[in-house]
């Protein structure tokens, strides 16, 4: 049976998990939550037996569920080590992994969907500074991997960390992506622009991105 | 030379790194960064040499910096295996770091400090709706992590996953520290409180709990 990922197009989180399992060649069923406000698919009583934090992705391998798509990434990285996403080297795991949580717990999160819509729904906060507090944590958080980048003579070549993709250029490319979907101006970071552009070349990327979903 | 830990005490993912670090016997060097609003050590030139993204924990060995606790932890686990804080089986390792990745990508940066400052400076949000906002993601988060502990059973044996320790606890007890510092009522959470108060007893928990730094 070929295991199941619970999507949403849209999801950032998701689409990383999506562009790993493309490079892993694993064949997997998509099975569609729909986020959209309204809809709120994740919230139904079925999708919490899966998924009891109601959020996506969710992977099923057999008998197994898991959410979060960092424990899903370690979890394919570890079943289908090839080709690999993380380097061998304790020191370059590591510096791989501060990338990805820069990405995986201090832009994404903080701008998610529900996130998003407590600040308008619950707080009443104004459009326009909804869309100031998106911004401001893209900056932060790219600020840091611009630099973090800056200082490695690995950056750009092609990738976050020379020749070899790692997990690193899955959450910078969904995260490039959300950017532009909310049109945040992200010229000032050359490195993460042509790392993304480079990750745009590969089919494996484009046929994760949420325009083919 | 001894590692390096630049550490705040208040700081919940400065504070998951001390339990590992006790846990594994790692004798380590502190540098306290003083992260309140007015100090804002975090911020300094000096600091962001170490740190691009002004964030603590930051970890040293020797010529090699990473930030970020869930990459520290994963390091560590990886260079100083015994104690484990994973267990061997892919899956068992997917779904604790599951559980941790719910508190460190969906409870904690939603609620720290730069969050909570944004909300009170640059959004002018009332102190009682930041605690509400606080409070409102300690239970979402929370609520999913009961769930998981009810179907599982592993949990409460003593901790999250059976009679062995694993990272999932030390993000556990480092959340709740924090949820009880804002006041937060998580009575409705009896398997994470029976999991806390079986962790608090050990000397490596204790040691590393901030009114101890």
């Amino acid at each position: 049976v070929a295991p199941k990922l619970y999507d949403y197009y849209r999801s950032t989180a998701a689409y990383r998990v999506r562009i790993a399992l493309n490079l892993k060649g694993i064949d997997y069923e998509k099975i569609p939550v729909n986020l959209k406000p309204g809809l709120d698919e994740q919230h139904s009583t079925a999708y919490r037996l899966v998924n009891p934090q109601s959020r996506v992705p969710t992977y099923v391998d057999g008998f197994f569920n898991v959410g979060q798509s960092s424990a899903i990434l370690e979890y394919l990285e570890e079943t289908h080590p090839e080709p690999a996403l993380l380097p061998r080297d304790p020191v370059h795991r590591a510096k791989v992994r501060e990338l990805c949580a820069i990405i995986g717990c201090d832009i994404h999160p903080v701008n998610n969907l529900s996130i998003l819509q407590y600040l308008k729904n619950e707080l009443n906060v104004d459009p326009l500074d909804v869309q100031n507090w998106y911004s401001h944590w893209i900056h932060q958080g790219f600020g840091a991997i611009e630099a973090h980048l800056e200082r490695s003579e690995l950056a750009g070549h092609p990738y976050c960390f020379g020749e070899h993709l790692s997990m690193a250029d899955l959450y910078l490319t969904a995260q490039v992506y959300n950017a532009n979907r909310f049109d945040v101006d992200i010229s000032a970071y050359p490195l993460i622009l042509e790392i993304d552009a480079a990750c745009q070349k590969l089919p494996e990327f484009n046929k994760a991105a949420p325009e083919n979903h």
